[in-house]
């Protein structure tokens, strides 16, 4: 197992000025950190990169599609700039050494037709992602697509649509992603869930019920533990939390209230947490 | 305790092709039904009262506000509109002869800042409430503040919240209302959130984490139920469940997936559930 913390708690543009920040999560015991790329020069990924290497932290990455860039979009010119974007991340990943990017970026991320998704827009998709997998895989990145609550995306909701997308495209660099947020909203059953979608997920995020401290509220964390163990799983387990620290990214989450103590503090906890629950 | 139904499950507005629907709720063992109230003709309540109280069915009702009629916004003019609808509604309820308004009514629904709630908007807020509360008082029904989850709303998002709020208006016809869904979503500890409002919690939703049948899904039913008798909690436990039946409803709480077989199968299945875990 590997442990990760995702940035977005920090920032959502990763640079110099976050370089201590890297260094107390090394220092914790995290194995490697997730980048968000939302900025598309490539230059500050290099940096990072070094830095990372110095400090001997692993990386993965995550972005998000918009409405301007959408792989599910009826419009085609919408849909080759959804893949655009994707492919650059993806050529950011590769400067950046990340190893895996994962993200939302089937569909644009708060777009709603107000219906569920047609099966056009899932084979939009689906296209649209597997051009994005061969891009990929020249860059020898994994794609873990990730499926959001209803009331963040439409197009992919559940474990089980999120599963069945992926086998459809039927690609050795498009895998998917459990977050543990997520399922707490939309799944029934979460061992059911983390079954379904085993043989093809790649990353997990683990994510308490609120967003903030994991351990610390409600997500059926025995279940979920005893399940990723029970079907192997043995890739990343990745912290992901947010904050008030960023209003954009605040506004984007709907997040309003103070839910843990500091940043650094919820790092430390979160990693003992995942620890003492995968070793016990 | 009272076990009661909430119709969004089949209709925004009730009406007499409706009433098989109340004949089979009643047969099934509630004790009520819980009406929306968003059309503010009066007549049609008075024919559903009347087949309520030929059917021996209580009621309670639920409403919503719209940008146009927002408690909390910053223009009196908005902020009196909402106030108007909130009588309006109260009107309806005491021709339907419903004891309890419930539902979200302290701002607008789906509407954000982009920032949390401010100080001028929760004063804003409690003033309209507290002049509602003065109607309601005169009109004889209960209001019953609801909280809702971070993406439907941003003023109230917490049992802690809600309750401040309310004890600041400190009204004798204004409480709130618990969901378990919306604290699913929100609370920690949803033993901790049932005690930090008890004292001023007129009405509880009995709503499964993804909105379906209740006992279906992962809501910490025992200890709901637990602290909900362990507070001395003695008022209705309504039914709240979303369907794919009406596409404008559906599409306003993101509902795509359809997650149980029958809409009277829910209804007969939460009773059940309900009468089993609060007589346990």
């Amino acid at each position: 197992m590997k442990y990760g913390m995702n940035m977005l708690l920090w920032t959502t543009n990763v640079g110099e000025e976050h370089f201590p920040i890297l260094e107390r999560l090394k220092s914790m015991g995290y194995d490697g950190v997730e980048i968000p790329i939302f900025d598309l020069e490539l230059e500050p990924y290099r940096k990072l990169a070094e830095k990372c290497d110095e400090l001997g932290l692993e990386r993965t990455a995550v972005t998000v599609c918009s409405s301007e860039a959408n792989p599910a979009s009826p419009d085609a010119a919408l849909r080759k700039a959804g893949l655009e974007h994707i492919n650059q991340v993806v050529d950011a990943c590769a400067v950046l050494g990340a190893s895996l990017l994962c993200g939302p970026y089937h569909s644009a991320i708060g777009e709603f037709s107000g219906d569920g998704p047609t099966e056009d827009e899932r084979k939009w998709s689906q296209e649209t992602l597997g051009h994005a997998a061969d891009h990929a895989q020249a860059a020898d990145v994994m794609l873990g697509l990730e499926y959001l609550n209803r009331f963040e995306c439409y197009l992919l909701n559940s474990a089980a649509d999120c599963a069945e997308f992926v086998r459809a495209v039927d690609h050795p660099n498009l895998r998917m992603i459990y977050d543990t947020f997520h399922a707490n909203i939309e799944e029934k059953h979460v061992d059911e869930a983390i079954r379904t979608c085993a043989d093809v997920t790649c990353h997990v995020h683990i994510s308490e019920n609120d967003r903030s401290t994991p351990g610390a509220g409600h997500v059926e964390w025995d279940k979920t533990f005893h399940t990723l163990k029970e079907t192997e799983y043995d890739g990343w387990m990745t912290v992901e939390a947010f904050g008030l620290a960023l209003p954009e990214l605040a506004a984007a989450t709907k997040i309003w209230r103070k839910m843990y103590t500091s940043e650094d503090q919820l790092a430390e906890a979160a990693l003992k947490f995942m620890k003492s629950n995968w070793n016990a």
